[in-house]
Parts: structure tokens; sequence; C-alpha cells
């Protein structure tokens, strides 16, 4: 499994994903999730959950529109609006997905379905973000709850859903992206460090903030210990039951 | 869906469960998933998740096998163990849950899987908890993480992961358990109260607390906000980036 999100405030767009992949509990690695792409009038953010082979393949089918000459419809760097690149990212993930499945048709318990978010911004365009489903469609955040997450999503949504909103800082949404992520880590082994994180800030057509977060990078010590102690002093001073003393 | 959970600490067990059952976004009602059975010498409770059908018809055929003097098996109120009463409801889940599945061989779609949460405590023997699959077998909680969840499970996790432990209190056992459920009620229409909650003071063979919490129960009302503000304190006092002034 995997745990992916991007959150969507007025300042800009906040992106942060796991690196753990997992076929089964003996076969561990580490893949990046997260790929982005910078352009002079466009920064785009990718982020993959669900079959490697599918993700890794989809990943080097839009790379390679981009480098080839021979391809001449929509590629990640023409595109002229964001949900026009989302529409053919959808596209190309499900004849991935198609083609994959045709290899594998006799075993049934495989499973080649792909779920992405991508977002980033246009120039003279506002920013947008979106959810890309297996299918190939796709949808956007809600004003209420402006985030999306893919992969193992339940652990660290609570937090998000009391945190998160339009109008928090991008600090505040990447600070609460770790929480969330770092929650999911603890509770599940198929989530794991390091955890990439990109700051997009609303019309800068470049990544603000790009770190990757091991488990002994300092930040991500101080945030643990910090948020881990502050939740038991907030458990422990929670009101007693009337028959408590 | 549903959530319950049990708790086992060196005090004794905290047993908490949502009422909420759907069939359907449309179709949602309110079920009590707790059953606590009390007789001199035993207290035993029962938590149960999954097919609405199989798990009414599970307790049924539990309190017939009391009431009646025709039955001349194992009972809840004749099990020399909580472990062999334990194994006695696993077949009987079994059972009714390969009746069901006969009913409705065509409907594919149809699931009449159960599984329960049982425990409690038989005069001198120390007190047991088990979580009992669907297929009738049954394990029960570690040292480590003592405590046992079914039914929607993954958000209310990590608050457990950082802070149940065997060696607390009931009342902060019972505290936890109402923080857990009441975040997933948060995140997920499915679960919802008002939560069930029953504790058990070890070697009093009687039920020591039980209570159910509705939305507009002042101790719920407290703690829900003192965890809220609480939360987002915390939150807001995390580590600043460096690049943060």
């Amino acid at each position: 499994m995997t745990y992916c999100l991007a959150i969507a405030t007025k300042k800009g767009l906040v992106f942060a994903s796991d690196t753990r992949t997992n076929a089964g509990v003996d076969n561990i690695n580490t893949y990046r999730k997260m790929r982005s792409f910078a352009w002079p009038d466009r920064v785009l953010v990718l982020l993959s959950a669900g079959n490697l082979a599918t993700t890794q393949a989809v990943a080097r089918r839009l790379e390679s529109h981009v480098a080839t000459e021979y391809h001449d419809g929509v590629t990640l760097k023409n595109a002229t609006t964001v949900s026009e690149a989302a529409e053919y990212i959808g596209r190309i993930s499900r004849e991935i997905q198609n083609y994959q499945r045709s290899l594998l048709a006799q075993q049934s318990a495989f499973d080649a379905g792909a779920t992405f978010i991508f977002g980033g911004q246009i120039a003279g365009q506002p920013p947008e973000l979106y959810l890309i489903y297996p299918e190939g469609n796709f949808i956007t955040y809600s004003a209420e709850h402006p985030f999306l997450q893919i992969g193992e999503t339940k652990y660290g949504k609570p937090i998000f859903d009391r945190i998160v909103n339009s109008d928090m800082t991008l600090e505040d949404a990447a600070r609460a992206a770790l929480v969330s992520i770092d929650s999911t880590i603890r509770s599940n082994l198929s989530v794991g460090t390091p955890i990439d994180l990109l700051i997009y800030e609303i019309d800068q057509l470049n990544i603000t903030t790009q770190l990757s977060l091991r488990d002994e990078h300092p930040y991500l010590i101080g945030l643990r210990q910090q948020w881990g102690d502050g939740l038991r002093r907030v458990f422990n001073e929670l009101p007693r039951f009337d028959w408590e003393s």
C-alpha cells in the first residue's frame, strides 16, 4: 500500500507521499511516488498509488511523450489546462492497466489498478488539483475539505478533518500533511519513510520547497516528539467521569 | 459498517461500540451491537460487526440455548472458560453464516460475514478477551497493544497506538475508547452515536458501569470539545520549518 495526499489552500498547493511499496510483507521496497515537472510556464506534480508496474509505466509514457517529437497529441508540457492534462493521464493510465490485465488474464487476483493525485498551475490560470481514479475519470477537492488522499487514507483522515482548511498557511498545511502521514506510518506497516514533501506557492511557477524526510531528519524527529507528547497531554487533561473523585 | 473495540488493562475490561447500521446510505438505522450477560459467577460481553441478520441470529441462538432446557451442550451460562464460550460462539456464527449463504447463493455480492469481540470473566479465573473471525476461529490481544477492534477500525487506531497500555486506569481506557470512536464518527458516515460503553472491573463479577452516550450527553460534549481544542492547540505549537521566521 502507500499513502499520498495533497492540500489546496488559498496560498498554493502542498503534496506529500510516503515511499514504501510492498508485494507481500517479505518484499518491501522504497520507491518515490511523487514526480514533479517544472517548465517556465507551469509546475505539475503527480502522486501515485496502486500497482507499481502500472504507475511506473504511466510515468514513463508521460515522460516519453514530452521527450519525443513523434507524439503529436497532448503532453504534460503542452496541455492548455491542468484538467486537460489530468484527462490525458487518466487515458494513459486506463490504456496501461488494460494492457497489463491482458498479459495476466489468468491470474484473477492480480490488480493492475492505479490511482493518482495530480495538480499544479499553468501561467495565467488558477492552480488545480485532481484525484484520478483507476477508471481514468477524476474529481477535484471540496471547499469544505480542501484535500485529496489516495492509498491507505483512513488512519490519517481524522486529523485532516479537524485541522485542514483553505485559509491555512502553506507551512501549516505541510505540518498537517506530515502529522497525517506519520500517524499512518505508526499504525500501518505498508506505509513508511522517507516522506516526500513539496510546497508550491501560488503564481510562482516554480517549486517553492521540496524535502525528503528520513526517520533521522531533525525536523521530523521534533515534530513526532511534540505531536506525541502533546496528544498524551491533551488526553490526560480530558474531563473526568462524574464518579471519578 | 460499524466500529467496536475492547481494551484489556490490569484493572479490568472496557468495551465500546457505536450503534449505526447501514444497508446502503439511504437505509441507516440504530441498533445496539453490545450485548452483556451477567450471572452470579460470570460477566460476559459480546460486540458484533458485519451482517446484521447474522449477528442478530447468533445472539438469538446464544440466548435461546441459555433459556431452553432442551439444549444439552455448551452455553454462555455453563461454559467452563471464556475461551470455551468463544469457541462455541464461533461455531454458532459459522453455522448461521453457512445457512444464510445457502438461502442467497445466487446473490454473489451478498456478504453474510460477522466478526465479534467477546470477553469477560468467570469466577476463579482471570478475565479473557477475544476477537472471533467470520471463520469461527479467534485470537486474543497482545501485551504491547492490549486492545481489539472490529469493523471500521483504521480511523481510530492511531490514537490507540499512542495511548492505550495495560497499566492505564479503566476510566482512562474508557476515555481512549470514546476518543477513538468519536474520531471515527467524524470521519466516516457509517459509524454513529449513541456510543455504548461498558466497564468491567476485575473480580467484581458484575458490570461496573454501563453508559449510552448520545450526541447531547454532557460528558460526550465536553470530551469532544476539549479533545478538538487540545489537538488544534498542539498542532499550532508544532515546530516551525527552518525557513519560517
